[in-house]
């Protein structure tokens, strides 16, 4: 099978993640989240984000988004991204179907929001002819590899506040963030004042799970019938406990996410050597966003998997994972060079 | 930990399925249900099911129920189940939230719909005031382990099909009733003239993973849109297929479901000899149901995990499950019995 | 053309309403109910129903109905009605579809919900696999033209507060209940503890035009975009809001009201001298229902226009409206007595 | 009271409009669309737009709006519009709502979308992940007062049509349109290929109502439970029918659009006069936008009433109505001139 860049959700499950399932599987435990390995999971949660927050387990990101959307809106609501956000553009409508908000999405250099950029939006509160905005959602690390520091998290959530608004980060590879810079979970999200988190596992490699972390009480009051009625309760909710246990437990999160990361700048190392091709965002993750020349992407794209982003300017992702190895990459940039030479570019 | 007559999924997951899963685990596969996995499962329930089916895969049943109910309705339609159905009582109100449709919930003796049952509400066609009834669903087996025989399930396939409606079956627990019966999916199913199945899987030895079964072409043709809409779309999509891969191929859904129901048939023929506790359904699957002495209730409750399921009668459920013992049942009607010595009953 | 005993809105509009229409059509003022109109009418209702109430103009009884249910809960509750009323037999799924709640229809023998009949619905609080009870929605006058005293309905706000949930009263006959009763709207619905009202007003004479009347402060804080959201805001609102103060300044209402009532109880009277015809529903307001010989059935459709409301018992519904006559009457038991004869029944 | 150019609804209603609803005041007839006005008015539609086409009455703009598009799409779709459209800008969310569907709202010059700029959002056709673009949906006129021509409106239909879409055309104003150009109706909308219209009324001199005219029969099929769940039928129907029926009969459309149109055109010629002003949109209808100078903005708002449009370089909008009058123009044009010289603009 071809070796892929496509999506750091096109590997497997780690070792450990599989044995952590092993293990939880003993015995009889009551469902829907009343069993022992959910609240050992939720007490690594606050160990990581502080004694307040609320987590509730979703089986996959879109599920994450939409229940953290739906428990900060009424749908009479906008919510505000990045026109790159998972939300706007990866989860076929679901975010407007299920809260009944406007999504509004605004362009941006690199999937960054800032507070300049936000401001333009917040207008009409009070009119009643216009959904009224409620949210501003980010993602960290963003669709294309970049990352927010914290100072630029906190001044997006002060924003938020003073408007009587929240603030969602969109954490499907928030490990990556935090592995990449060192800074922890909680002084991301804690600290910086967000209000509801999509805390990621699949991409990273968990079998399946995700994590809504909501960081105000009165938000979680009501979660429950918010994620049953959103088809996200797992019956069986014990062996998504389970995986998180693994992850948070030892730090696995931290040695996956590092070693993707590890890979992407291995990758963008060689890429300097190849100056036909330009990355056109700054590596901060396990992404590599470039622009390679129209005649060797299709025969690339017979050898290795990977996705053409922007397909005008021959734009493309390669995105590495926890089990992507310095072998990929070298086979990678060896064919990649080869095509180039084989097409004199 | 306490042995669970709770529920079918207190239990965990069949060796031979987690093996299935570590197997699947090597190498990169496009996520989202492009991957050799998931071909070769839906090839399994073509042998099943025959030529002409669709599956698609979710993570749970409430998922797999609403989006065979989206499937099949516009908003302004009425779907009609018996008032013990999943879909009305245990789903929060999911089927109306995502469909936009009125529940329309029949009471029954012992939750089985029948044509005259449907055909007091089947009225109004045309009347633009009242929701237009579209679909009849039914479970195979029944919230109360009964099971319709194929001559029932056709006899009201018809009924909706005169009526320009569909037929659609809540099959969380069709392994069951095909174990009891030995009456293949196929003539249960396909044979009857249903147009859409929820076939489970998780409640019989599965980690997760349910698959919506359309048996008309025209309802599979933006089905990936619902799916994925409804947030029921996996990335590691293999995950679900190599389960049922294992389920499927060789027979495990069989070994698994007959399990389930001979202790439900062995509890049903030790409860012969305590005249205190009246078995109110027939035993058909693995469920038992019973109305027994309210004052040993509470003090079963505290050694075993049970169900009441009409605390004014003191009815209870107990379900058995693939990994129910003799011994567990054993020490269970020992308890009972000994309780109801105590209370001098 | 046919005189009608088909419903309350195939009369027109009573002379009063027009004129009041055409008087406030002079100059320019603001839309969307920033007028002067609209502030006069609110004062007024806010001398019906007592200081603290917040009234909102909406285009008709299924908005008004829909507008209230939206602002009492969250997609995950459940509302409690019964089986006859509006809102689940003639609203075509628009509660279920708008609010995402679970509408619960209870069997009553006259369109009225008691105490007891509600408290078998209030179960599973706090239960994640059920829909939430948020509502009661009770009808003043009811379907059956029956009517609750103030005690009933006090009753049944004292149930929905202990359990944390509201009463919703639709008052599309409201005014003929306080005409045919002499009891005040206030002492019907503020006194009793109602929250949120719908308030009729094209039934009884006005061209077109609902209010909803929240009886909660916090209930209206947000109601401006529920109702645009709904599709309810009315451009030239001052149109609705000046019909309403012809309404009930001068107490138009009642004397429409009172017409019909009248009308009514006079077919009734008559009806005590065919013996063949069965009323079956105490006569409290303007609709007649009655079981009539299947025989004469069709044969009286072709000279009236009126409703069969339950085929299988053959049992219709007579409608009076404020433009209902003696005349029309006479002419109907005539009609009537004829075709009886007739037939020799 | 202050004489407006707020919005052409601030008017009131035109007499001939009053004494149609006057003179179908007489008499029963039957409720909800089965009456001979609106048969009448239906002939009258097929008359201006062709005998293929169906028609259904609605309350309000969005309301017919909103209609259109929930006839045109399923909830996993997207809608294509101008990022100044009324169903973007102006009706709270109620799209996204009710249909489930995202809005994708386009920048343009001139509140005009044409097959270039569409053509960016013609992608992802297929692809699960994204939202299937369904329906573009212009407004003719815009909402600054520009016009499309038949070949501009023709070359988005074919457009649409390649792509399995639907062209849907927000015509509140489509009145003002073809009274500005002497172009039919069904030059605009039939034979250009539109497939669903909302067609206005109440901006142009009616009290209320809104057509929804579709071009294609199948669109037709369900429209009816569609229009009663979104709460759009009215009771009263025959009051919508007759308003049209005068609106249509003899050309008073065009009388009042006219009207409108040309005090606009009157204003813009004044403006010549005042270089201080700039008129930032070509005058094709009843609307003027302007920049003005922002020290005289309030002042002016305290004479007239009229709306801000972009706050930022002080763009203002100017809205003639059939009632707008030479003389208000002129007070107004003078009021304008004064405030710039007291401020030595």
């Amino acid at each position: 099978m071809k070796r892929s860049f496509g999506s750091d959700n096109h590997s497997g499950v780690h070792p450990q993640i599989l044995e952590a399932i092993e293990v939880a599987n003993t015995d009889f435990v009551p469902a829907y989240g009343e069993d022992p390995y959910t609240q050992e999971a939720e007490a690594l949660f606050r160990q990581e984000f502080g004694v307040d927050v609320n987590v509730f387990f979703s089986f996959n990101g879109t599920g994450a988004n939409v229940l953290c959307l739906k428990a900060l809106t009424q749908s009479y609501n906008s919510i505000i991204c990045a026109d790159t956000a998972h939300i706007h553009v990866d989860e076929c409508g679901a975010p407007e179907f299920f809260t009944g908000c406007k999504v509004i999405a605004i362009s941006t250099p690199n999937g960054k929001l800032t507070p300049d950029l936000v401001k333009r939006e917040l207008k009409d509160f009070g009119f009643q002819h216009h959904a009224q905005p409620k949210v501003i959602s980010i993602s960290q690390a963003t669709e294309f590899g970049t990352l927010y520091t914290p100072a630029e998290i906190s001044a997006l959530a002060t924003l938020a506040h003073q408007y009587d608004m929240y603030l969602h980060v969109d954490g499907s590879r928030l490990a990556n963030a935090s592995a990449s810079t060192g800074i922890s979970f909680k002084t991301y999200i804690t600290d910086t004042g967000v209000d509801a988190l999509s805390f990621g596992g699949t991409k990273n490699g968990m079998l399946l799970g995700e994590a809504v972390v909501l960081l105000r009480p009165e938000l979680a009051q009501n979660f429950l019938y918010i994620r049953k009625q959103a088809m996200q309760l797992f019956s069986k909710s014990r062996f998504i406990a389970a995986q998180y246990i693994a992850y948070l437990k030892n730090g696995l999160w931290k040695e996956t996410a590092s070693h993707a990361n590890k890979m992407a700048a291995y990758l963008t190392s060689l890429l300097k050597n190849v100056p036909e091709v330009v990355v056109t965002h700054q590596v901060e993750c396990n992404a590599v966003f470039a622009v390679i020349p129209r005649a060797v992407c299709q025969m690339l794209l017979e050898k290795h998997l990977f996705y053409v982003w922007d397909e005008e300017i021959c734009q493309v992702r390669w995105m590495c994972s926890f089990t992507t190895t310095k072998e990929d990459i070298d086979l990678f940039i060896s064919d990649l060079k080869s095509l180039l030479n084989q097409n004199n570019i």
